[in-house]
């Protein structure tokens, strides 16, 4: 299943895909993807509902974070070979781990919105993981259990408030928009092989990423398993599990007010946004 | 007003202070310290209320943490010269900031687990800070207006977590019970000056931590202003200060299952902690 939400900022509902790609309104079912909703009974008795039974969405519609009540957002940095040689790192010998806000979660076509004073702007894209039941102390062979599904994650960051400004990442990862979910969420039985996931990023049209979740320094099942021992993972919770290379800062290539974005993970759908800044932001 | 939960885990309900320090029962008014309870207009009509004409709560009730619906925990690190310095890292121009897992927060008097694998448990005592109105973009002397109140913080720490196994701070900060919040949410009239709080942290009948909120390298004003340009604080967020000095860390005397904690920010109430092994805890 592909499920989606639908309708304006914190007045979305749950909607999901048909055969044809098109969005069906599942809020007469499920008022919205909610944690409860990733339980595996839960999306097992969501199975068996057709979706061309559903009525039929507005196409105008906006689509919004592939899910809400995400209690927390956890990334893994530096988690492709390749991505780790170009900040200049060394290959980390543990996932290296830090969180963005969940007030950062925006829509997968909303404005990315570069905060007051902000000088380097920059994409990521990753493989979300969404966590459907209670994780604590997982064995690497059971990960799956717990996760639901899928979705793509644009990790955006302003670099000089990550790095330069002393401390810790989080200051550059958390600003509102910085946290693009979705468009859908892909529950797992439709992902055969999330180690084989090519991952693209394109800037104003130029490709800058392109990449293949089989890359992964820690694959999903360490990933899982490892964040486990940490702290306790609850349903809704995303997993961003690193990007592969070709990130701006290496570039040298910053977001500006203008910039488009593509962002896309095969089988989760594509993510476009328009970068503004703040003085010139919608909402 | 001094706002208390009363309760089993996740059943906690709305309590208040009497005159005389006893918890009566405000579920009837409302259900749970809330975020929404937390706004200006909220808390003006809850001081409409005498605490006296309300039931009172049976002294053996849990306490729970003094708030629900927190979205994150905001953490500034070396906020403190003294303990700056214990650390032997340099007094930081900008303030250091981290985030605790909400999955962290416990109540007051809940025991601290440590988790599996844990060498280098530690104990913070903080002033924390609950935000009461949606902030972004603040003036430092507006600051006062986005807090609804004040709390006791112990940021619970595993040393070796944090900082021997790679990468962010978060991993070391995040535990389950590693964020014991209250007993108490003592509204900000109650508190005439917030940086001249005297805070204490015992650990097993020795005083390790004695210091004010003076010595704060930013003040209250400073972080809020600061942290509301890197993402939007939401009412119910809590952000912990910082801690002074006498952390286990720069005593190399770490948590051991056995060990008990009392920590105090004047005018905030106590809190009392047994430390216990994650395989010998209770839930």
């Amino acid at each position: 299943m592909k499920l989606v939400r639908y309708g304006q900022p914190g007045r979305e509902k749950a909607g999901i895909l048909d055969q044809d790609g098109r969005v069906r309104d599942l809020s007469g079912i499920h008022a919205d993807i909610t944690p409860e909703l990733l339980a595996p009974e839960a999306l097992s008795r969501l199975r068996g509902i057709a979706p061309e039974s559903l009525p039929l969405v507005d196409e105008g519609e906006r689509i919004g974070p592939c899910l809400t009540g995400t209690s927390k957002v956890v990334c893994i940095g530096l988690n492709y070979r390749d991505h780790a040689r170009e900040t200049g790192k060394p290959i980390p010998s543990e996932p290296v781990v830090f969180m963005k806000a969940t007030t950062s979660i925006s829509g997968p076509y909303d404005d990315v919105v570069l905060p007051k004073g902000a000088e380097k702007g920059d994409w990521e894209v990753e493989l979300g993981l969404v966590i459907g039941q209670k994780a604590q102390y997982v064995a690497e062979e059971d990960w799956q259990r717990y996760v639901a599904g899928y979705c793509v994650v644009n990790d955006v960051s302003e670099r000089a408030f990550q790095v330069e400004r002393g401390g810790q990442w989080v200051k550059g990862k958390s600003s509102d928009t910085f946290c693009p979910l979705g468009p859908w969420l892909v529950t797992a039985d439709e992902v055969a092989d999330p180690q084989n996931l090519e991952l693209t990023a394109e800037v104003s049209g130029e490709i800058m990423q392109a990449g293949s979740t089989s890359e992964m320094i820690f694959d999903c099942a360490h990933v899982v398993a490892y964040l486990s021992r940490f702290m306790t993972l609850l349903p809704g919770d995303v997993i961003a599990t690193g990007t592969p290379a070709g990130v701006g800062f290496a570039r040298n290539r910053f977001l500006k007010p203008g910039d488009s974005l593509r962002l896309s993970v095969a089988g989760l759908g594509e993510q476009r946004q328009q970068v503004v800044a703040h003085e010139d932001r919608r909402s």
